[in-house]
């Protein structure tokens, strides 16, 4: 498993009328959560783009335990459970600065070429990358 | 069950770098078919959240099966598949301009007392609302 | 002077933690409100891209007079004062349902060829399709 | 007058079409320089606004010189021209990872009492921390 940590604060235009962080506001934090996860592995998602790979989400599913609040200093937890191969999944936690979970959240996403727009396997670096994360001792 | 259409056009804003309705914007187009939904039951939202009942997001789940495009005027088909209790689900479908299906999704919000923040049944008069859209023959 | 109306409804991922529509979500407005106004001359922007002329947007003047509530259905009157060249001039005005008077503001968009990135005059036929709501008699 | 620095990656969800950061995406651009640099005085807005004082914008202008692009790490410069009095004005820089100034903006937030709505002067607490960057020699 390859995991990541990246902080986030909530900004004043993220919130809503309740106060909190909006529902849909979160899909960025986890956006942020998987480039910087990818960043960290050595790949810029932008760099993977500019090759012909686009990754366009195929699913998302979110769980609100309790809400965040403006100006709140998230901390996002991104978590690759398994080794990608036409599919890449994310797993997200979103804790404030107590450490309590506020959020938990999964993204599917499709790898796809983006001359001829169909699916295709991960590119072969990252998976170079990713395999020390998943090797078995 | 109930059910509630409604039209919403893509905005340049709301696109992002692929040309694509960016992934996280579509929340905000599950809350127009929501509450265009509840409007057409007599509850503007605004109305319930003024008398003390919020209704905050714990569950969303989206499926994207084909992405949407700027300027696009999509449909948004809001139902509700079961009376609420303290809990309301709305199912979604975003179609495009030729009936294709682009994006699936389901929310569930819980009724919160404002003041005391918990969990609360849904307001009589909007079950009553209701109750004839989920009534046995 | 060319003038057009739309409507648009304020959505609650658009507001902020003080219930206002957030200053910076006034400009998707503005975009609805020029895209709309094009529209109506026949010239939908996302045609105008794919004909290789992007407008790109130079400047950005708002005057915030009173704010706009969550659920409010404001009126956005979008004004070509002059005739475009290489620039193209709109002034918006946002008003509530009583009339009243929100916000001010003006954009500046410059044709640029999409090809060369270099500014270039409007299209022909949006000129031709301007003149008349600026003949002189 | 203050002058305060901080960086920000443009976000997947900030792009449009164009592939450029949205221009009405880097009004919470000029929110964050503006709230880093009140924190940075010793006042995070979050507790300007818990003692009672709201800071809505009353003014917003932005001159666009040169695109942003996806995940470009821009550092927002923001100053304090004048002692705040019932307003303060901020201005802002926008540059990227070489320097290059893409945007040029300022702001006029007014200081209002939350209980009567009304306009009032600048916290005293706050003019202090302002005062020795105003200092005449």
């Amino acid at each position: 498993m390859f995991e990541h940590r990246c902080q986030l604060r909530v900004r004043y235009g993220e919130t809503d009328r309740m106060g909190y962080l909006y529902y849909g506001n979160y899909a960025e934090h986890f956006e942020v959560g998987r480039v910087e996860a990818l960043r960290a592995l050595g790949f810029p998602y932008r760099r993977i783009e500019d090759e012909g790979v686009l990754l366009p989400v195929r699913e998302l599913h979110v769980r609100y335990h309790a809400p965040a609040h403006y100006d709140d200093l998230l901390t996002v937890i991104t978590r690759v459970p398994a080794m990608p191969e036409v599919r890449i999944v994310f797993h997200y936690e979103v804790r404030d600065e107590r450490d309590v979970l506020l959020t938990e959240a999964s993204t599917t996403l499709v790898f796809v070429d983006r001359r001829t727009g169909r699916p295709r396997r991960a590119p072969h670096d990252l998976l170079a990358a990713m395999a020390p994360h998943f090797s078995v001792s």
